[in-house]
């Protein structure tokens, strides 16, 4: 066997995009997966749960039954994963299957673990994942990589960056990261740890570019708490806190500011209790004994001695915080006096839903305390000033900006240039594309590997493609219209009065007059094939409706609904 | 006849939410209309070209034949316009028809007017409208009302603020503004004048709300200017400048700065080509003689002397930028060394239009200036300070805020409050509610006048409702499955195989076991009904098909597409 001497990046997810976080590093036939995150849907895949990489590069090994492809498989050496956000972790169910092997090994901190394994539990079909724990300085060697783990500030804890020795070169992972000297509920950077990694060499630095764009450094978790504090401080009713479920850190600081100023804390949502109870099992969250009290319990103690944590700050229509702002809570209530805190930016498409929220509350005449009033919010991922620096730490030979939108793939770019590394040695790449990386070269091959949306719509995997997707945009812009004519088959002749349904067109009840007109249109259409003789072409008979009824209700309603047209002879 | 005491002040939108801007007052018959905006579509009405004011109060009043209701329309006294934007605008061409009559006078600046006018252009069944122009310190006289134009700074040029005496007492609406005393293309903020104004007493101030949740003053145009300047001086290739159409003011500072720096403009969008024309024709916009160039002449000038002046700014599909960014248009091609130019902000929810629109021109190594990143638009309202001031001026007895979400109505208010007015004389309110004002007392009527959407689809005002936009939501969501059933009238057998008809639910090539499934399940349907004897219920085995099929659909796949069931008889 030749052994290459190059090795292999793939990005299936997260560059170019906010979301589905999934890296390949590949040695000869030897694959590394790093996470598998999902993303959420946005404004244009209507009806769609998630949107997870596509991994046919990965699973087509599966299908293949030549010997080279199932060696190459059974070369998945592993799945290791940086941290248990859902953009990192959050395609496991709907896509391990493809790949899924007896002896394929998972990696993750206690917390990660425990998040996928609970989410597992939705699974039960699902074969047991088993999971080997690693922690802080853990070194795990897999084929031709030797990984070492260290932690990484962000908002949630368990959170590893990745120095990954290859036979290339060492490449360095930054997972998502933040630099923070105060942190809360872990312990500050530890910055002896990165230089000691960046002494080995640094081949490749492959770093977060979430926060590129936001000039300076990010909020440390102690200013975030001194604002919390004031509005704990100033708040003589019951304090609500809105959060992300998954913002363990956040979670806490809540949590330990209730304790300070005598509040028991009621935890509402589903997903912000499983993960409060799973970091509390495993101690990445400490509260006194009695002061988590039970929903019900809240009758016992005054307003000012109440918090409640609960989810919904980007205003999820399901949420707890938007079923009380809409009064559809079971057992609570807003009320004047209340306090409400949301504890999180606002993730971009979900503006409207978020004013919608905050008008909804301030309508009852409750205080709203949001991250653009005060820093109560921090984004958990590193600016300028903190790129700049691990740049300077890690004194990489090649930079690959990884994580975020493409404007801030560029403006990473821009800030590794700022600190003197020459504009060859800066990579901006994209999903799909291959990067061959060797001691001395770098770069992207015209060959690229799959890399689409694939859309997780109930219980279908990528089943909603193109066609479905158009086919609902349409929908929900014009409506449909169907047509049923009922033909006899000797005369040829339309038999009563065509049927229609249409659903998102018009108002049917108040457009009579347009309907009458539109099935005397179907029967001149009818008639008009029939009497040109000869056997009747039924599929242009359709066409002539679509297009002729089209044109027709776009003359009288200038909107185009779908049309859809049945000929049943009898 | 009984001459009320009260004054009642009716908002029809614009309240509670951003743009369709239009308020009524009414004093015993006589009603004053001021500004008729519309709104854009938003997520949630999938579909719809525009959002306007329900006008059904006024509009209601030409149904009825009984004398009372009669003398009330004729006494819609006019429309006074404060500015030439959409959201006071919009609207006339969808709401005009209902309330017009040949003595319904309008009241606009020149520039407003010829906004007006020229949009009326593309209705030519509409009657010529009669718009009477005002300008700084115009006095009209509406039958109670006495009604004073003074000039207010905002981002385009003929902006009035209104001084409504009425016999209540006075009333000062300022428009959208902000206080600017270094504004381009127009004078400074006239401070003698709304002081003189309010020497007359307000009772009531009505202030813009829109920038209320931002702390300080807003920014200069001059600063706005300073800034673009400076990537003029940096740019050596053509300069992009997109913005909103409708911003005059900035594009005469794009213009101005062109000039400066050698640079001949071409104007690219039907709409800013429309809007230049006639602020031009107006004096409102200048430009020396050969600055604006044919887009054919682009040839004939080096890059560096070239600026393009086109809308798109919030990535808008139709829009010159965006068919730029997607490489769609016609002429033009971007090319490395390009710098484009966003000057304006992201309106809520466009966000990741925007988002998609930036990285679409940088990946193809074109620079991006937005508003991020320096300050390069200014939002043209008002902020904390302004506001602030704007009422030490004005010394209302009562106050409103108007234009805005709600949080910026609460925000208003509180501005209000922090300048010492006591709690009871701010009063916030929303669409269709009334307030009845007398000198001494303001409150909200317990009554309530129509102000849901109005949305305009097509042709049609107000005929999409609930029902269309819930079908179109459901539509979008999971699509729809149409199930055709010919039954034999006889033997109550279903003849052939059903036929099915599905669109934006699943991609039915790659379905056929699940259709042929669904195909055996409404036969059996039809079997039971017609085997339990009697007549059949064709009501019963519809509902039934519904329910059952869609119980099998969502079994199968988790989705709930809408089931629209057809049975013929034959």
């Amino acid at each position: 066997m030749i052994r290459e001497k190059s090795l292999k990046i793939i990005p299936l997810g997260g560059l170019g995009e906010v979301g589905r976080n999934m890296t390949l590093l590949e040695y000869n036939e030897a694959v590394l997966i790093i996470d598998m995150g999902l993303k959420m849907p946005e404004e244009d895949t209507p009806g769609i749960d998630y949107i997870v990489p596509n991994i046919n590069y990965l699973s087509s090994l599966n299908k293949q039954s030549n010997g080279w492809r199932n060696r190459k498989q059974k070369n998945i050496l592993g799945i290791v994963f940086t941290h248990g956000h859902y953009d990192h972790i959050g395609a496991i169910p709907y896509l391990i299957e493809k790949i899924w092997s007896p002896s394929l090994q998972f990696f993750a901190s206690p917390l990660t673990r425990g998040i996928i394994l609970k989410r597992q539990e939705e699974f039960p079909e699902h074969p047991q994942l088993k999971i080997n724990e690693i922690k802080h300085g853990s070194i795990i060697e897999l084929g031709p990589f030797r990984i070492e783990f260290f932690r990484q500030n962000h908002n949630i804890p368990d959170n590893f960056g990745l120095f990954i020795e290859t036979p290339i070169g060492n490449i360095l992972h930054t997972s998502d990261f933040k630099f923070d000297l105060n942190p809360v509920n872990e312990l500050p950077t530890d910055f002896q740890k990165l230089r000691t990694l960046s002494e080995k060499k640094i081949l490749l630095l492959m770093s977060d570019s979430t926060g590129a764009e936001e000039n300076g450094h990010s909020l440390s978790e102690k200013t975030i708490e001194k604002n919390l504090e004031e509005i704990f401080q100033r708040s003589s009713g019951r304090i609500i806190a809105a959060t992300f479920a998954s913002l363990i850190n956040r979670i806490q600081q809540i949590i330990f500011l209730s304790e300070k100023y005598g509040r028991k804390v009621i935890i509402e949502g589903y997903s912000i209790k499983n993960n409060m109870e799973m970091a509390e099992k495993l101690g990445r969250i400490k509260s006194k004994k009695g002061t988590i009290i039970k929903g019900k319990e809240i009758e016992n103690y005054p307003d000012s001695k109440i918090t409640i944590l609960c989810t919904g700050a980007q205003g999820e229509n399901q949420a707890v915080l938007m079923r009380l702002a809409q009064k559809r809570h079971a057992r609570l209530r807003l009320k004047s006096g209340d306090s409400i805190i949301l504890s999180s930016s606002v993730i971009p498409g979900n503006e409207r839903t978020v004013q919608a929220l905050k008008d909804a509350i301030l309508r009852q005449g409750v205080k709203v305390f949001h991250y653009k009033m005060m820093d109560i919010h921090a984004g958990g991922h590193a600016q300028e000033q903190e790129l700049k620096e691990m740049i300077k730490i890690t004194k990489p030979k090649f930079f690959i900006p990884i994580h975020g939108q493409y404007s801030m793939l560029v403006a990473h770019a821009e800030i590794a240039r700022d600190t003197g590394m020459p504009e060859k040695n800066i990579v901006i790449i994209e999903n799909g594309q291959i990067i061959d990386l060797t001691p001395k070269t770098i770069f992207i091959k015209r060959t690229k590997v799959p890399s689409n949306y694939v859309m997780v719509d109930g219980l279908g995997v990528g089943d909603v493609g193109e066609v479905v997707l158009r086919d609902r945009h349409m929908l929900a812009r014009d409506g449909m219209f169907v047509i049923v004519a009922v033909v006899d088959k000797q005369s040829g002749k339309v038999i009563g009065s065509p049927d229609v349904i249409s659903r998102g067109f018009i108002y049917l009840r108040e457009s009579k007059q347009l309907l009458k007109e539109t099935r005397q249109q179907v029967i001149k259409i009818v008639d008009q094939a029939v009497t040109s003789g000869g056997t009747i072409n039924w599929i242009y008979v359709k066409d002539e409706m679509r297009n002729k009824i089209g044109q027709f209700f776009y003359s009288k309603t200038k909107r185009r609904p779908m049309i859809l047209p049945v000929v049943i002879e009898v």
